[in-house]
């Protein structure tokens, strides 16, 4: 059995999310890997996450959800993702989307004995999100201590976000410094089987935007781009 | 377009979940059911859930998840269920459960413009499940607040447990006044395949003694009895 303490870190398969887990393994933590299926379009994004475990030697539970029977947002349903910044919460917001995963999450801290939970949350690029901000995951935190056997028995629950408030480029910058291959992440809302990004859309211009600024060459695969070697 | 503002119910097929159905409705809720199906054991519980959406004129959507991958529970694994009085929080406790049905309830709300969602957890009889007191469900409530898009844009969100602080007694007495008909509800935690109760397991044991101190007629179906009619 592991000395260290246990950490569930929820893994989209994209930038942020490989972050947080590179920091929750350099911090000390058994970790142990969280990707959910929600029926999202872009497959890609699970292959990719599956990736990124492997890469770092974690284990990952994949946990399937059709949220397709709740619908509501571009990245689950029929309606065209746009190509262009929009104003406030963009309609490839997931209702619920990170209360459905942290709450997957807090089952699973509690079978395996974790007290913290790690979540790539951002409240910088993506402020359109209400579910990202610092407030949210305050309220979060002190509803999980209330939730479970694990808390009343007085084992208290961490949500932690490492990267709340850091921009795109000091992300990928200490992602960098820590190692993390991010040729095997996908953060395009619209990939193609083999992960290959779309360019245009308002993630896909988030990361382009965060290598630039971080003077880190950018190792996206993009779709009109020629393969490389 | 219904004048009557929206409630998501959460319906589990079971007594409790039908009552606070019937008082949702009678409060004059325009009422969209939901139940999760979860990888249960007793998939009898989903049929209940349906036969009862039905049986009130009620829109019923099933979300599946597979919580399975994060074990944990009798209930969704192979332990055997308890025939007795546990103390504390009995084994049949499913991780997270409450929070994950409520975060999926919160996403449909979302997606239909719902204020309410009713829940018809009880602290009374199952005071051993965390996820069942007034505390937690304050806490949830909060969280939820921060949680969305609609809560962001001021339309706040109100967790309905009418059955919180009532005896299994008085939700029986209650639902019979609504017509509610539980020969339809299953509450068992090892049905058969026709909804038919085990008799000898906690919930079976408090739902036969919810009808004797109610003086209501039990319409309960058991597997060791003889086919009525």
């Amino acid at each position: 059995m592991s000395e260290f303490p246990k950490a569930v870190v929820l893994l989209s398969g994209g930038l942020d999310s490989a972050t947080a887990l590179a920091i929750a393994l350099q911090t000390g933590f058994d970790c142990h890997a969280l990707a959910v299926d929600y029926g999202q379009r872009h497959r890609s994004e699970l292959q990719a996450a599956a990736r990124v475990a492997a890469s770092m030697d974690v284990p990952l539970k994949v946990v399937s959800i059709d949220l397709r029977a709740i619908g509501g947002s571009a990245l689950t349903d029929d309606i065209e993702v746009p190509e262009h910044e929009t104003e406030g919460i963009p309609v490839t917001y997931v209702p619920a989307r990170n209360t459905i995963m942290l709450s997957l999450a807090l089952g699973l801290a509690e079978v395996i004995g974790a007290q913290s939970i790690f979540i790539g949350v951002n409240a910088v690029d993506f402020s359109g999100y209400p579910d990202c901000r610092p407030a949210y995951i305050r309220a979060y935190q002190a509803m999980a201590n209330l939730a479970t056997k694990a808390a009343v028995e007085g084992h208290r629950l961490q949500i932690q976000t490492p990267l709340v408030l850091m921009s795109k480029a000091d992300i990928i910058r200490q992602g960098t410094d820590l190692g993390v291959d991010y040729s095997l992440t996908v953060s395009c809302y619209q990939a193609d089987d083999e992960g290959r990004a779309c360019r245009v859309c308002d993630s896909c211009r988030i990361r382009a935007a965060g290598f630039e600024a971080a003077s880190v060459p950018d190792p996206t695969r993009y779709r009109d781009q020629l393969s490389r070697n």
